[in-house]
């Protein structure tokens, strides 16, 4: 936060009131076994993976972990949605406000990069884009929510074309761009590895935006002040 | 340089004879079980493909097809390499021999697209890009020949940086960031959706190197070109 922070439209929401201790109990357990399963199901792939090894894995017996959970179709939605959830709430609600589409942009790919670098498990992101299984309604569900960000990316960029901000290009295109590099990530980062995630972030902003942008009006100092229109 | 046709450093590899009209045919069968094999893998799972129903989908029977594959796992290691095989034989090998190392890039951005796009099946790429089931040995083979690649990036953008051809930037990161581009397009590309292959390659193109590329010395655009057509 080095200038000023971005200018927002509306606050950033939050609960309509604190949570009980006991509902938070009741999430954070609920959110421990949809990242196990997780793991499970990365591990031994959809069809291997039986309720009873997601069980095992999260210390239940076959009829606890059905308390929690609908079938194993259900959970792999629920694990969907969840990352989904995580996704809107550190990232697209937080720069939905911002006023610049550029800055909204720019903010947006930090986020994106902080959540796929060290935000959560590896595996609720390899199960949120690689799983195929969902059919009919649940994948609809999750393919609607996907489409909203890339909606929002490909608004974001035309809006800034419009506003002469950056070079005229195809703003579905640079959408599918910014997604592919933020999300091919997950594929090649290790926290351990030669670039880190900061940097990481601010190489990819270099990389796109400042190519992009088109320098702030460079004649303006020598226009006469009272230009006439 | 830069206006000159791709000057190669040496011709394109080729086979050492012309085939064998039945080693081609055995060639295709072949490549037709690989690739029946992964559209049956991606819509079953690794784990839920058994080795009845492949071989039911290439029309033969479990005995006819095991006389063609050793064994599951190393028919998903001989998807992955068909798979590497094409991309090398359709991409890099292609643009290896191109000198100016921008040309080289977008050369290589163009022709991995087309092979994204309608190169090959789907399928295949699904299994290269998103199968972790391979192990040991296997595994090892394949990061191999992607690491290969990601190196034949990041040397190219690292050598267009020393030449001054494009602007200072982290050439590992636009190595990845060159992939993610490219690499993402089979999760949303339809060919009969708003952008065409070609113009996707194009505005793909402008998008990552109009911004990266330093322009050449003010002066030098009135400079008679030596291959005008």
């Amino acid at each position: 936060m080095e200038e000023r922070p971005p200018t927002r439209r509306s606050a950033p929401k939050s609960g309509a009131g604190a949570p009980s201790p006991a509902s938070e109990d009741s999430k954070n357990r609920h959110r421990h076994i949809l990242e196990t399963a997780a793991r499970v199901i990365c591990e031994k792939g959809y069809e291997g993976a039986g309720v009873q090894d997601i069980a095992e894995a999260c210390g239940l017996t076959k009829a606890g972990l059905y308390h929690h959970i609908r079938s194993k179709e259900h959970l792999l939605l629920e694990i969907m949605n969840y990352g989904m959830d995580v996704f809107e709430e550190q990232v697209l609600s937080q720069v939905i406000p911002i006023v610049d589409p550029v800055e909204r942009l720019q903010t947006c790919m930090d986020k994106n990069i902080q959540l796929v670098t060290h935000g959560w498990s590896k595996e609720v992101t390899i199960i949120l884009h690689e799983h195929a299984t969902l059919t009919g309604e649940a994948a609809a569900q999750i393919n609607a929510r996907k489409k909203r960000y890339v909606r929002f990316l490909e608004d974001s960029f035309a809006e800034a074309i419009r506003a002469g901000r950056i070079r005229p290009v195809n703003a579905k295109v640079a959408a599918f761009a910014f997604l592919g590099m933020v999300l091919w990530i997950y594929k090649w980062f290790r926290p351990e590895g030669a670039v880190p995630a900061d940097k990481l972030a601010q190489e990819m902003k270099h990389l796109l935006f400042d190519g992009l942008v088109v320098p702030e009006r460079k004649a303006a100092p020598r226009r006469p002040r009272s230009s006439r229109k």
